[in-house]
């Protein structure tokens, strides 16, 4: 398929004509037209689906902001620009953009401020326990690794996840609902079951500029005019499974692709289509979901050496990043007692594949060097009693004797265990949403936000939950204010 | 800087016009050069450099070729197809390019007797030892991870690096020599310090196709027309601070970038500027050079927890990959009868840290958790005493009882090892070098090979020395082959 732009003198008749189509209307969407709009411009939706939400309503829509929103000051925590910053560069690498990530950190209070305006509701509460996401309708709560080495030991740490006030995993659906109400509230058209197909531009060549949109609706191809450009806010690559073994094939074998059906990057393609740049087409967030039951996390993981190889106490996302680079098999080791009620709660789908009332009784039913566990269960166990993990530190809150009756779960990739997985990589743009070009500077017209963008997440072995949904709604935002200030003289 | 491509309507006059231009003159350049013309086209070649050769020129040339080739059957080794297919898409992991890899592993023997048809002497020998280099003329040698776990329980293993016969490390100079005899004897016009600038198109857009290039020469822009096209192999981009950063900032940081000052990507962002797909931009060879001497395999490496992590007779490519994702510092544990000629022999710079008459001194002067390297040292030589590592599968030729007196050599990054890294990714292009197209297919008029292309070797932890000289004069050569047959009716 390709995503080749036409040229505005090919156009016959025009079907509609505004200052801002936004392609997409999923989080990123949805704050870029009402900011669009808020900053003066026109503005319209086309969106695929015939509803709203696109993967941020799929999500549970905790959002990552910090540096001392009212939330984190109602309930007593002191967080700090540069703890946030230092934080997130530290986590996405060597790749993270320190414009973005100092934008975001120094934005993400007035951005809650923002949202809360709208009408997101959050309580001035947290939820302490160690969780995927907020089930209750408690607001904070830690979603990345901050209280775990090696970040603890740099940055402060403080819970960022701002989890919307309802109850049950239904923040997505939520958030959406009063995007949606927002959107429409504005007088803003939006247009369900319309594909966006091609980029309209007034030239092809390095010196274009997108002025325009062809989409399908209704069974024909019809033609908007942009004037002032196109927001691209229509998600990630990761249903695309061409685009993944191009780019990323390390997230097809043996794991679940989650998002919704349209992350087909057709966002990205339109953008390379007309000479956008894209970075971070490898990355991904790959996770091992293996909490709750948070008592899992008393266990240790064991690569195919029979050796540790993280702090269990990691984000789950970290976890899972560090797990697929290992020798296997890997397993987590628990006591019976910790396994608690991992059948009924817990997410991770990896099978029992040994139980023991000795380690010995254990090993035998295990694929492991001989001896090596015993090594590693003995040496975990002393530094337990001494009450320090001196191999990679795991926090003391979850430092607890192994000791039998022994359980084993078989988390190597392909043996059951569920390995959800979604692109980091896409779009190079400005810290305002303008999408650079392969010759230099940006290409006039066109913007992007969300995960057709690359933006503040980068990085599987550094991800936070609720920095997509953050990440989303803070570009799209500042997209769509910028955009609308495109052309205006 | 930008690549912008020129309209060929907008060129005043021409300063030549050939069937086949090439850009760079390495490796890859000098065989499309051979083989256009050989298959019945003309050519010219621009170089920015005052002479040919390119990265090929600076390398030790070993060329990475099995299957089957007169010199593997000349010493008796016995190499398949499928040994060789099996091995490189294995590591080279899961972007490894099944359709590329079929042809370079089926074309292997016949690439070497064309070789050796133009004059490149080989010699029927083998060089036995655990080398980086042959210094001597012998011809074959293990130049990747063959014979190493996990690779040796997989595919039957044979050397494939055929070192030019030549003493010294004097491959890359005289393979450069011969080929740009071969190519005068075909009277190809050769622009020396002409500088690629930008490529020469019809027309701007989906349907354009590339007829010429913009060239800087005697300080003045010239235009030479392509009747059939443009072949780059203007090499990678490790010299490309920008491009580095933007792709894989990794290989910034206390590494060492190996090249030509003209690998600048420069190819890369010509192809891009005309809707070329880049791919594998992230990934690169990065090495720890620690043998010679040979006998620093006897040691074992540990990282920050005091654990090993990698087979120690693997290839030094796939050790410095796996060692800079571990937590540092990482030491190399040795005895020092295993020292040997450190100082004068190696490429490493790794300094010592640390000495001990006893396990207990060299582990006070280590920043180690406290009785880690004990057990590991501990386990490793019950292993050797077995004679079996259970662990990491170091094959018996390299285990030996690590005894006192001790030293361990740092090789954390940045504390003075030598990190050489060059890039692996570049243009998406068919398996005869045809540019692909971001708008599918591919870019008429538009052929890359060598570092410019995306080929054979993938992975910095798959690699193995000679893939890319031999992936260079490989591609190079059949995209000269194709590009003559171009527009040809």
């Amino acid at each position: 398929m390709s995503f080749a732009p036409m040229l505005e003198a090919d156009v016959a008749s025009w079907s509609g004509d505004t200052d801002v189509i936004i392609v997409g209307f999923g989080g990123a969407g949805a704050c870029a037209a009402i900011a669009a709009v808020d900053s003066g411009a026109s503005a319209m939706i086309v969106e695929a689906a015939s509803a709203s939400g696109g993967s941020t309503a799929l999500s549970s829509a905790e959002i990552y902001l910090g540096g001392g929103t009212q939330i984190q000051k109602a309930v007593g925590y002191e967080d700090s620009v540069e703890a946030v910053f230092g934080y997130l560069m530290d986590s996405n690498g060597p790749q993270a953009d320190a414009e973005k990530v100092r934008a975001y950190a120094e934005g993400g209070a007035e951005h809650l401020d923002w949202l809360i305006s709208l009408g997101v509701p959050f309580k001035p509460s947290e939820l302490k326990e160690r969780a995927m996401m907020a089930l209750t309708d408690d607001c904070l709560l830690y979603t990345g690794s901050e209280k775990a080495w090696p970040y603890k030991t740099r940055y402060k740490p403080a819970p960022r996840g701002h989890n919307l006030e309802v109850e049950g995993d239904n923040g997505g659906p939520l958030l959406t609902k009063i995007l949606l109400e927002q959107v429409e509230e504005r007088g803003v058209p939006i247009h369900y079951d319309s594909r966006a197909l091609r980029l309209i531009v007034d030239e092809h060549g390095p010196g274009q500029r997108v002025v325009g949109l062809v989409v399908r609706q209704d069974m024909e191809e019809r033609y908007f005019r942009a004037q002032r450009g196109v927001v691209l806010c229509a998600g990630g690559f990761i249903m695309n499974e061409d685009m993944v073994r191009e780019y990323c094939p390390q997230f097809l074998d043996n794991k679940t692709q989650i998002g919704n059906p349209n992350d087909t990057g057709s966002g990205i393609q339109m953008g390379l289509s007309v000479g956008a740049r894209a970075i971070n087409m490898h990355e991904g967030f790959l996770s091992l979901p293996f909490y709750p039951p948070a008592t899992l996390t008393f266990g240790i993981f064991i690569n195919g050496q029979g050796q540790r190889f993280i702090n269990e106490d990691a984000y789950h996302g970290r976890i899972g990043s560090f797990l697929v680079n290992q020798s296997y098999p890997v397993y987590l080791i628990l006591n019976v007692a910790d396994y608690g009620n991992y059948e009924t709660e817990s997410w991770l789908q990896a099978p029992v594949v040994a139980t023991g009332e000795t380690l010995d009784e254990l090993v035998s039913e295990l694929n492991l060097p001989p001896g090596q566990l015993e090594l590693t269960v003995n040496r975990f166990n002393s530094d337990v009693a001494e009450g320090v993990d001196t191999l990679f530190h795991k926090d003391t809150a979850w430092l607890k004797t192994l000791e039998a009756p022994f359980v084993a779960l078989d988390c190597t990739p392909g043996a059951g265990a569920f390995f959800p997985c979604f692109t980091l990589g896409g779009l190079d743009t400005t810290v305002d949403g303008a999408v650079c070009s392969v010759h230099g500077g940006v290409i006039a017209g066109l913007y992007a936000a969300g995960r057709t963008a690359c933006g503040v997440p980068r990085r599987g072995d550094g991800y936070a939950s609720g920095s997509s949904v953050g990440d989303a709604t803070f570009s799209g935002r500042r997209a769509g204010r910028r955009i609308a200030l495109e052309g205006a003289s």
